[in-house]
């Protein structure tokens, strides 16, 4: 028997009898003997609907208030699969976040959890019921509203309380059947992932692959909190991502690189002509920071002889570009750069793998296959198990295609890694 | 300034715009100097489409489930009213029937108000924000789950928390503009009330006047808290419900009724041919109420002499006649009676005033009202200041007529009462 928290996505629980058939799955959970928690998003398109509501009401909604609105949506989809389960003969019980203990910050709308306090829903587990609990939500410490957690981050609450009750793994259930070599969508040969490390999925998770939310992977790996990524549309097992130390040891020694990601929703900025002296791109930087805008991926060329100056590019969100560039046109006359450059017609491209800590050439091999496609390089930048490029938006298929096959991950495929000085 | 309680109803916020109206409303009565606490119901048709869901899922959806499910209507909608304020500039916070401090029962799906513990809206409101509500709704005492109590009793919300927070006074928004003497759509000459007691309110209520719930006018009856009746969609005033020695005088004097209520949704029993023994009434009253079932008027004939059995007929839910007619069915043989006939092609027209207590005659002046339009009167019953008769159901409107205007309530009509031996 094993303590298991499940967690269903909103294409999950659509309609009254995607709801009825998550009940059925949760009873055979149930039913094989083990201790189920649920955590639920809101019905399909139910948050969106409330956000047009909420603007409709006000151009720019009271967070504390849009936070109100927006919880019910789970409670909604939470009440009704606890009858669902009912309507089957099960014990269910449905909780708000706030009841189930997810004690988090006061900053509504992208709150943090500070900590679970999951008496009641243990209590109501131990007595023999399927406990689901309204994701995405939690009340503040200091002064008891409820909040949210971000969009997405039901994913989160889902491992949080795992966690914080001793779960022994925790699925989240999606319309995709685990986590992908690539987007099949751009490649039809790319692969479903067996396993797949805490590193690796959080490089991927940054770098544009959806299937599980940021935060989430972060809290899995610090909590060392084993994630099941599987369809809720059939029986097939799924991703798991764990512990590398947990991982089966011939997945591992045999790829090296373990996916390719991609990311369309970034926009490249150059600042041309910089004054190459101390303290520069620091003032920068910090007019970013202030426009609280996260700044992805930085490139400073060497400076020109002739004046004495450079350019530094930068990715960024595409939402946040006009506002990065009233930043930098502020502290232009103070800063004495010459322009400000804006390309959101760039995309991400980037191979993950642990496997390439112990593999030289990985950076040849994926030049060389971007190379073989005729796609130029406008940026790169690099981790320990990763390394990414902008390149053209309109050349962000070939790229991901290119690098999926150079990396022999396509069905069927074989790596041909160039051997080389290493990256 | 005076502490306030505002109670809207869902026609009153069924849309943004009708949302944003009430915001201005509000806004006017705090810029006015008053402290104001808003109690709200869920948007339009909300409840109704959140019960379709649920019996989509679940025939028979499980009551606290139900509760969960039902409640997020008027959070949804107290959320928005806070935005829309905020967007005026006001601060205003939503709460919830459990942050507010609404303790009840854990009879769910018609709970009952324990206590109210309201210090955090309190704190919120002399801190000068405008609180709002979301009405219809608690956490119950033991196992501080969400709770309902029943539906329209967003009234009985507002009137218990007027209480709570030692309001000045309770304003009832709806769609219409007051009490009115007679329903207007039968009676195109009926007046509204500007100020009724308690106890005619009760009457009205019990009666089958809509527009206060029955629980919300004993709540305001046993806490003197003066309630005032009036639409969300004109300033004009409307009734005030109040105690009567707080009334005019003028009016009491002058008015012997002060309206005329009818009710189309009873039905009739008449249990035929039983045996005039003592302890039969109880065994037949006892398997009613065994069937939850409440009854409202009882008519017990005399005896026949031949056979010593006698006809009891009582007035029920019509909603309840199937369910009353199976529970007498089975105690038949213990019993003993000859037949039961059921009847719900009828109505009950009601008499209600304080004034009658000091006005002998009133009955004839009733009676002979109908007998002039042609009515056959049913069943009889009368309280101290109420008379109601059940007639055929396609004989309410012309009895209503009859007695609105044998009265003097019609606009500019005078009242004939018989000089009598009191009724």
């Amino acid at each position: 028997m094993a303590r298991i928290v499940m967690k269903f996505g909103g294409s999950s629980v659509a309609d009254a009898e995607s709801i009825k058939r998550v009940a059925r799955r949760v009873l055979r959970a149930k039913q094989d003997g083990h201790e189920v928690v649920i955590v639920i998003s809101a019905m399909g398109d139910t948050t969106d609907e409330l956000m047009d509501l909420a603007l409709q009401v006000s151009p720019q909604p009271a967070p504390r208030e849009l936070d109100m609105l927006l919880t019910t949506g789970e409670r909604q989809s939470a009440a009704l699969l606890a009858m669902a389960l009912a309507d089957l003969g099960a014990e269910a019980r449905s909780y708000t976040g706030s009841q189930a203990g997810v004690i988090t910050t006061s900053s509504h709308g992208n709150a943090r959890i500070i900590d679970i306090t999951p008496g009641r829903i243990v209590s109501a587990l131990t007595e023999g019921n399927i406990v689901i609990v309204a994701g995405f939500q939690g009340v503040s410490q200091d002064t008891k509203d409820v909040t949210t957690l971000g969009r997405g981050a039901s994913d989160t609450t889902a491992v949080a309380l795992a966690d914080a009750m001793d779960a022994d793994y925790c699925e989240i259930y999606s319309d995709v059947d685990g986590v992908f070599t690539a987007d099949p969508r751009i490649v039809p040969g790319a692969r479903r992932i067996p396993e797949i490390s805490y590193e690796e999925m959080l490089e991927m998770a940054a770098n544009g692959a959806k299937i599980l939310h940021l935060r989430c992977v972060e809290y899995a790996r610090r909590e060392n909190v084993p994630v099941h990524v599987r369809s809720s549309f059939s029986d097939k097992p799924g991703t798991w991502v764990k512990d590398i130390n947990d991982m089966e040891g011939t997945a591992m020694e045999e790829a090296i690189i373990s996916g390719v990601a991609h990311d369309r929703g970034e926009a490249k900025i150059t600042v041309v002509g910089v004054p190459d002296r101390v303290g520069v791109a620091s003032k920068i930087f910090l007019a970013i920071a202030e426009a609280e805008i996260n700044v992805d991926m930085i490139v400073q060329n060497v400076s020109h002889v002739s004046d004495n100056r450079t350019d530094i590019s930068f990715t960024l969100p595409m939402s946040d570009g006009r506002k990065a560039i009233e930043s930098l046109r502020a502290i232009q006359p103070e800063v004495d750069f010459e322009d400000v450059l804006y390309d959101d017609q760039v995309g991400k491209v980037s191979v993950i793998g642990v496997g390439m800590r112990s593999h030289p050439g990985v950076t040849a091999t994926f030049f060389n296959a971007l190379a073989q496609a005729g796609i130029n390089i406008g940026m790169i930048s690099t981790s320990e198990i990763r390394i990414s490029v902008v390149v053209s938006a309109d050349q962000v298929d070939d790229a991901v295609r290119a690098a999926h096959s150079a990396f022999g991950l396509d069905a069927e495929g074989e790596a041909v890694v160039y051997a080389g000085t290493g990256r």
